[in-house]
């Protein structure tokens, strides 16, 4: 087995017992970046036997590092030895090559530098799972549609620079936030779940082999400001990932020392439960720490409203962080037309537009220019539970976002933005449902084709949004996964949509709260029964960029070229 | 009413009753294209109370013809007003007002010119109904992806411009093939069914207000030659809708005649059963027209086989007739690797790749240039009754045949390349199937996020077709929008899936033929219960393009503009 790997260069990573070397074949790495160089051996071997060469010089001297080999990982039989914070300055092709004395194993790697600093700042969108279907129907509700031909677009749709992003991950063709988080910010594929490290056959969630991320970088290379911006939890996988290093994105609490760690000067979202100490109620916390307080005490300014946030930004600070709610925050269809979710209890919560606004004008402050990541992470969130009108109007809340950034880019022009899915849904646009048509069943309302029509939804208010969702013509969109639910074509008035609950064999089934509804119908899932929710897809997503460095953008990119994008725009890779 | 409209400017095309000019409000329309101008009233007008201006100036002296009224049109109590085969020459922004006397309504249209030409030759690439998952899913079978990176891309992956793209019609958000190629072909939006035409309120299908194709145009105004290759039947909407007439894309035995109008040089497809007179076995003529025949007459060649298509090719044509199949010709998978279908009925059919090989062979003899349009047919042919794996074949060879034009525009660089689908389907990729997994239940088999992996298709053939798809480990592809059918899981070997079937009522039911298919379930369907198979979506498609005029394409682009962008290249709006 060994030497049919060395053979075909071929590990497979799943399996624990694989020989295998971190970063893995094939991997492009940034000259100068910091990463964790580790041989797993599917035997134990002897100390004295082992070579680890890249391009034929030994791994020690040419990375000048001390390896650490561990002759019983895990205590199981097998060895591994690993050189931690290494760096590569060349760029070049190298060649790993790891021997036991009787077999080996070999990887390749592409470092690649950059040329001279291109652009002063870079601001990264995430539309997280947004699918070309979540755009398609923000755009007819947000601009409005006549005769075919939509009477505005969405703020990212005219960037001059396009691509379809390919999101699978080293474990799996379907990714999960984290993994194509880190993609993004560490030019590296991981697996689902890990953030900013290869998920090794270490069992310590802290133990795997670490990459560099892009605000690392730009925080150990450049004076920049760094941002992190989202409406999910501020520990979720996509905020964790700029900064974040752990096999598993559900270590919040540390998650949430690590942003503290990480020396980013504006972090802004939901997620305080896992800030606060035990003690204090909500906290999700297992420890005494309170990080509010740790960053209060290094001179940030702390918001917990929007107002408290204006003010913040307006005072003239540079380090700010906001919490606006101990959990994800709210939606825009709750927050501006329904007023339901949890926006009684926080009422005066910022939009992800407001808070791009804010982080802008602190970021901005710093003559060195900045790198922000701004997530709307509630398009995923409502994608799950197959609550689309909560996910449209989100996207119409992300395309506010990216017009306050077009329009800071419109006086700076050294500025690059970015504006991608993680990882997309199986989400589309069918048709209309028209409650007008006679037939007692709620699948002869919808229509296609020319029984389709227009939807009669309300022109939309100022901010885009239609002030309402409930009407008797509205869009038919479908998912194409799911797991067992009673599917009413209609808008949930009361709260996003919950379609399935855990029943006592610990499967899900649908959530009868829905059955009564008029119109419903079960729909028997077709996803495994361990399945909540929909989930995600491993279809191409769709980038948008424009400012100094989008030119790298087009045709079909890897995730991984975004980070390539980014820290060639800011010119990371010279030393 | 008719104030309301007036004041307004709102028409409602599918009431017959509402008054409307066409072209429509806000049409683009090319300097110099022909096309017919009409007026409809809602009432009976007295024809010398009747006005139709243009910028203030009588329609009939601006455009220098002669109308034609008709008091009570379909016998109705309305009146019409028509100038045909009109054209205006000088771009800018026109008003056109129409009066009874009493009430006006009015629409503005948009007169655009072009630069000089930029293309020798236009090569216009439909992959009909092709969806983001379709690609993904061809890329993963036809390249391979290791560790989440794949081994290579599909030909249309990496051409320098991308566009999304809008492709609702004048009548529903969601459009039909001869609606949306109708925008292509001669940029003004259309409605479900129509080819060529504004769908106004005359009963006659080819009663309705004409506006000239793109083929036209490179006929009337210069010397190339014209080339229309599909592997659908060639009179259907997209192969039909480079050259045909008519608000019923139904009308086959008339559209194999406009065919053989359009002068094009090039013609190849399935479909002869519409060449043939109603005498010949296979003919579905209700005449005795043998349209071949006409094409014979005037110095065409004619190839029924892959042999002679590719005889006549060398023989030094510059006309060729290719009929391949009387209807729609077979699929990659069922010609290249499970010869079924009607494949042992016509076994030497030429595919998309080959067709495009003559087509362009035989077209380049023109020293003006050419407009070649091919369609890869049967990705909606198969997409439509949820067949996956056949419409994913389709996509590798519509990606074999970009191939082929991208090594012609690498000697002829003054050549233009545009693919793209014409509307999109409710197709995702969700993970991946199992046969190895306990459960009994299918779904229990399918595997999302880390529990997908990567399934075990064979390596493909240097046609980019993997050897099988039965494989153990396949891809799990969804459609959001269905009608009750029994859901399998595996691939059909047998023959394209037919998901359902009519029954007594005239509703569509699941095809029992698939009951007891290993793991079948039966899954009700979304849609009403008149839909035989899955149905269109309304979600913006992908455009790539390459070449002299590509840098049109970015962004957000209504479909009309596809027109556009090819004209522009051609120089057709200069005088």
């Amino acid at each position: 087995m060994k030497k049919l790997c060395a053979i075909l260069g071929l590990i497979f990573a799943s399996n624990v017992h694989a020989a295998a070397i971190y970063p893995i074949d094939r991997a492009a790495i940034l000259a100068g970046s910091v990463f964790d160089l580790k041989v797993e051996f599917d035997t134990v071997v002897n100390e004295a036997d082992l070579t680890v060469t890249i391009n034929g010089v030994p791994a020690k001297d040419m990375l000048k590092a001390t390896p650490k080999f561990i002759e019983k990982e895990n205590g199981a039989n097998a060895s591994s030895i690993s050189l931690a914070n290494v760096a590569i300055d060349k760029p070049g092709q190298y060649v790993v090559k790891a021997s036991d004395g009787k077999s080996s194993i070999e990887v390749t790697w592409e470092v690649y530098g950059t040329g001279a600093r291109k652009a002063k700042n870079v601001i990264l969108f995430i539309g997280d799972g947004m699918t070309i279907a979540n755009r398609t129907a923000a755009r007819i509700l947000s601009k409005g549609i006549k005769e075919g031909k939509y009477l505005g677009k969405l703020s990212f749709d005219d960037m001059p620079n396009m691509a379809l992003i390919g999101t699978s991950g080293v474990d799996s063709i379907v990714t999960d936030s984290a993994n194509s988080m880190s993609a993004y910010t560490t030019g590296h594929k991981s697996s689902v779940n890990a953030l900013g490290v290869y998920a090794s056959r270490a069992k310590g969630n802290l133990d795997h082999p670490k990459v560099e991320t892009i605000a690392e970088l730009v925080k150990r290379k450049t004076k920049m400001a760094v941002g992190i911006v989202s409406d999910a939890e501020i520990e979720d996988a996509t905020p964790a990932g700029v900064v974040a290093h752990t096999r598993r994105r559900s270590d919040k609490d540390i998650i949430a020392e690590q942003l503290f760690q990480s020396r980013a000067d504006v972090i802004m979202g939901g997620g305080s439960a896992y800030f606060l100490p035990r003690s204090t109620p909500g906290s999700k916390r297992k420890d005494d720490k309170d990080i509010v307080d740790l960053f209060r005490k290094t001179g940030f300014s702390v918001a917990t409203t929007d107002a408290e946030m204006k003010a913040a930004a307006k005072s003239g600070t540079s380090k700010l962080l906001g919490l606006y709610h101990l959990e994800n925050m709210d939606g825009a269809l709750d927050r501006h037309v329904l007023k339901k979710g949890s926006v009684d209890k926080y009422p005066d919560q910022p939009d992800v537009a407001d808070m791009t606004k804010a982080a802008i004008d602190v970021l901005s402050r710093n003559k060195d220019g900045f790198f922000l990541m701004v997530e709307a992470g509630l398009i995923d969130k409502f994608n799950h539970p197959l609550d689309w009108e909560r996910s449209v109007y989100d996207t119409i809340m992300l395309s506010n976002a990216v017009q306050i950034a077009k329009d800071f880019a419109a006086k700076n022009k050294d500025t690059l933005i970015l504006v991608t899915p993680d990882h997309t849904h199986g989400l589309s646009l069918v048709g209309t449902v028209d409650d007008t048509k006679p037939s007692a069943e709620m699948r002869n309302k919808i229509g296609v084709y020319e029984q389709a029509g227009y939807p009669n939804y309300p022109k939309a208010d100022k901010n885009g949004y239609p002030p309402s969702v409930d009407v008797s013509k509205r869009l038919a969109m479908t998912y194409g996964n799911y797991p067992d639910y009673y599917e009413t074509n209609r808008p949930k008035l009361d709260g996003p949509f919950v379609p399935s609950i855990k029943n006592s064999k610990g499967d899900y089934i649908a959530n009868p709260q829905y059955k009564d509804e008029p119109g419903a119908v079960l729909r028997i899932g077709n996803l495994p029964q361990s399945a909540d929710s929909g989930t995600h897809t491993a279809d191409d997503g769709v980038l948008n960029a424009s400012g100094p460095g989008a030119e790298r953008v087009h045709g079909f990119m890897d995730n991984t070229e975004v980070f390539r994008t980014m820290v060639d725009a800011l010119g990371l890779g010279r030393k």
